[in-house]
């Protein structure tokens, strides 16, 4: 039987790769063609653990690249789902770079997909509610509503009036 | 000299790719994290046109994948800079398929990155403005200003009431 | 109903690259199988779009690689079908590299491939005729004969006496 | 000291792959532009075997695709330098496939391949010359002063009426 | 300061990844290879994350492939160093795959790697010892001794009669 | 049908590669990740050699890395099938580095790995003996029923105490 709701912990997936001359660009730097690969990559990985499905991606609402990420970098990458509508499950990845002294994790990316699931035809499948944990999750789940408007709005399926959610957000 | 202003179309970027086995993923669909690699690549390609300076993605803002692309079809990209701020550029890329009887180019994604010109030294540079010239330039660039405001209250660098052009969006 | 002749521009394929470390041999310039692996590919899509079936590479009848192409360079590709005999296609590419201060495209390689067109078994099937158009398609299409009869010799299908076309450019 | 000359046979190069996924096209066989690929850098050992000096490649005289190679093939390239002229060789690729039953080795496929040995600076330097030993060798190296004055008419810097040794072949 | 010790938990490494493709043999399996490259860099970061050194893979000691892994599994492997000796460390693998409808991760393969640490130069460096918590952590540390002096054997620079460890294995 | 025997010496397989910036790691090295995956193709070419079947890798049971193989270098692997017990072949790989100046092949690394035969439902098949010719053939022989009760004791599948062949090493 189909679970009804999972913790978002369930969805956890981690990642640590090397930045390999392959990966970098002509500055040295870890091109960003490769990290969004990576990115997408553990995102179906969370999707998937949240919902026992074939995932496709739809969307790719976000990356921010705040800091270069050197050759020879340890890249860590968490992801989870925030939330899921319908058939639709937004998933955050947090980036960050080992210090090779310390072994400390420094943040410097984040990044949010949206996934679908899908049967074996490719049409798109319920799934499980998404029940975050920490307070950080519950901060994400919050916000989740939101930024699925404003995706909807960027790809001409909502109209900005009625994404009452995110208005409140600029008429408060 | 540096030239003060470019058109957008100096900035057009154009590229063909086939889908091969090693492009796919488990459905025998293009897999996600490839087209990303493509985009920037295409997305840095355009920037660097406008800018004729080194060029580091600063963020992804929007990618849609709307319709699943398969093994062995052609997907061409088309990029142009839409807009130009200070050392920034917003990219914009637009795939199509292409049905392989009758040739005809089918719009399937678009995508919207942003980059910045840097000197060797990895510190950013201002750009030339970029003057739209087609309808459909023109708005692209007269969205991007809202875009650009809603980067930065993602990424938590511009406070939601300090958005002016986008607030005006959601209360006229 | 299948076409009996097209126009070469039908055809026209451009592509640009970055050259990324991946792609560079152990001087840091464009790995020579690498410009060939991206050759190939474009050759394939101006032979597709000029019969829209599926094409296989039947020779590689030149590439010369006059000046050295560097890692961060941008490397554009113009393929376009020269001309038709039969089944098979005879398929020009243009190589160019871009200054990155003036934009100004250098001519650097060309490239003539061969390919012909399949149906679903892998046998030969006949092709519409090329049109060339400009006066540079015109004295390609006029050298294919030529060319042709040098690979027909080359791979011992064709005696020397038998080229009529070729044995005419010694003896003038 | 340098030497003056080399048997073909301290050029002979080996190599051995397996057909991957990641090589094929959509048809399930060898992908052209990868086999190039495969042929560049065995030639390029080779080449490198004659001359104990940095190679670059100079042009792909001819590449002939007699037969379709197919997914998990065991694919064998013996590449050996045919004749040295000054500071380029002239490069042989015999491309066989193994039946998996008998262990037969069946030809498929062969090269022609131009190299030049450079110094440091990337200047041309001489080269030792190339002594044929078996009657294909010998029958090689004859055949290569007339390929070498056909590549010089096609890439422009040779005149038909200057290329004696080519225009024999047709006006005898 | 350099520690004198570390607890072996503080080299844990977790990765997961999707078999694509691009990762199969012609069985449609995970190509045992490509499994060897993800091994070698997870147990690459846990040795690194030990010693905060350059490290260099110094010997594969053991690798099983107990059952295949298919195209589309998600792959998740976990290392650590199991102990250090002067220089080297063993670095112990684990994987698994997961169960698609359940989420269960099934253990199917384990492998044992030696890595040494260097500095820039290229020369071994002292590392802080292991300290095993758990206790298959410490059932490893314990069996590392008669590894270590069975790859001695292996490579010739031990004499069987030297391997005490070993030897009272057998002779118990 | 099938043969009993066959001689270690109709396994032999040759592949020379060339180090590429792709196949380095951050010292500038080939990544051993990398070497793991060509001597697993290599040795996998052997036992198909030997046996006429598919084969799946079962083990890598030794791979010493003896010297740094840098970028640029010519990596020569010889494989051949050491010896068969039943369905599985013992297969090793000696892998050696070219001097560029003299041409001579300097030893640098060895491995073994086993193999075992499948049918197209993935069920053990037994193969032929494997004779060896040269004294280095019949040395790697001999030891392969130690390297086998080895390995099944490191898998957990033999006690120490049943491996008479290995126990006999530390009792004489």
């Amino acid at each position: 039987m189909e679970q009804l709701s999972r913790p978002v912990s369930a969805s956890y997936c981690e990642t640590t790769h090397v930045v390999l001359p392959n990966d970098t660009n002509t500055l040295g730097n870890l091109f960003g063609g490769r990290l969004l690969q990576w990115l997408d990559i553990s995102c179906a990985i969370s999707a998937h653990r949240h919902c026992k499905r074939v995932v496709v991606t739809v969307a790719v609402n976000h990356v921010g690249f705040d800091k270069p990420i050197k050759l020879g970098d340890f890249v860590t990458i968490h992801s989870h789902v925030s939330r899921a509508f319908g058939s639709s499950m937004e998933v955050w990845s947090d980036v960050s770079v080992e210090d090779q002294q310390t072994g400390e994790k420094i943040p410097c990316n984040s990044a949010i997909y949206t996934f679908v699931a899908v049967d074996h035809a490719g049409r798109p499948v319920k799934v499980a509610k998404a029940v975050p944990g920490t307070e950080e999750e519950k901060k994400r789940y919050e916000g989740a509503l939101r930024r699925r408007q404003l995706r909807l709005i960027l790809s001409g399926k909502m109209k900005p009036e009625e994404a009452t959610e995110l208005k409140a957000l600029f008429t408060q």
